[in-house]
């Protein structure tokens, strides 16, 4: 039995029967979040780390894809920390998730340096609010760079993360190079990226990116991952994660 | 007529009626240069430079592409200069190319600041002699950085181009990270990329970029190109570029 509160929906992952709440007037988690869980490799045992969660989705869908020893999720909006714990609660995974109310920029302080395998993170993508503006705050603080920014996320990843620990982010080619000159100011060396397009013919809508802490300069552009082969209908590869 | 020397063979362009001299002892142009003229947007009475032309394929490719004013091409090996002057006197475009003999670390005296609407390269890929060398100089000299580095080729770039002028160059995709922050440290901001793949479900083998000079931060990352839709045979855009 679940209490959905009044604005809530329940959606199934279709993943080990979990499902999670969502309420409709926050952002609703969308394929990068989900393409983001099949970009990250977590290796058995190891811990990791969601900055700025919302709705605990990346968690959970880590969950259920790896063999993490444990994943926490760090999320500002108490709103988002309470739908995202009644979810974990819900699947019953409270002995694998934490979802820790706090600032991505406390985060050094919360986890200590070096504590981390793996971080993950599906930031706020609008470098401010000059871009179609949401008037609702919690769409808006997930959205744009109004509570961190870019650098605030790139620096608590390094921060926290063990030497040679891996940090996977979904974000906007159009912030590319701004993106790769920060991880390098951190010491994440970006090794790994792939371009998502929506079409084949059509300009990348979506960037995944790895990076390693302390990690050698060698970058591998992975092939592109088409959403669409046609319109309405998911590629294989994208079919074939959401099946 | 043409008097070709030992070693020297005479390949069509199929563009404009145009020949080049190749020597095949030397690095015989690719994939790599055709792409990049096709990458490369050079507008009506712009003068175009082309660092490291080799046998001068890029030049003759964009003066049957393009309504250029005027292109020059910058090669430090003897031997390259000789074959070059002879494709461009083959194909009667003395009044439109000049071929330089110099070194790319000498663009900035040759040229002067300021003086270039459009900068492009297909420099060597290779960081050093630790990748599969070439004993035979000419060819080693076209793959390896021996006699010029990346940030030779940018910084050399960044001198010559006027202010909003456009630098294109093509790349191996792992050295990106490398590329776009050396592009910054020279004021080259990197706005539009493409990713070359031999076929869809490959990593990228191949990187176009274009940076402006002086330009702001927002980077385009393109459709892919993809080279084979199936083993031995191009893609539709591949081949409208050969047609």
């Amino acid at each position: 039995m679940i209490n959905l509160k009044e604005n809530e929906r329940l959606d199934d992952l279709n993943l080990k029967g979990y499902q999670i709440i969502q309420n409709v007037d926050n952002f609703c988690f969308g394929i990068d979040a989900v393409l983001l869980s099949e970009f990250a490799t977590v290796k058995k045992d190891q811990n990791v780390l969601d900055l700025g969660t919302g709705s605990g989705i990346i968690p959970i869908l880590l969950e259920a894809k790896t063999n993490a020893s444990h994943i926490t999720g760090l999320e500002i909006q108490e709103s988002s920390v309470d739908t995202a714990r009644r979810s974990v609660a819900f699947n019953k995974l409270e002995d694998k998730i934490d979802i820790i109310q706090g600032d991505i920029k406390e985060a050094g302080t919360i986890f200590g340096r070096a504590s981390i395998d793996v971080v993950t993170s599906n930031p706020p993508y609008m470098i401010d609010m000059h871009g179609i503006q949401n008037p609702d705050m919690p769409k808006a603080i997930a959205r744009h760079e109004l509570l961190c920014s870019l650098e605030d996320v790139v620096s608590a990843a390094s921060f926290v993360l063990k030497d040679k620990g891996k940090f996977f982010m979904v974000h906007r080619p159009h912030r590319m190079i701004e993106i790769v000159h920060m991880m390098r100011k951190y010491d994440l060396e970006p090794k790994r990226v792939r371009m998502v397009h929506s079409f084949v013919h059509k300009e990348a809508a979506m960037l995944l990116i790895e990076g390693i802490k302390g990690g050698k300069s060698y970058l591998r552009v992975d092939k592109p991952l088409i959403i669409y082969k046609e319109v309405g209908i998911y590629t294989e590869e994208v079919a074939s994660i959401y099946e």
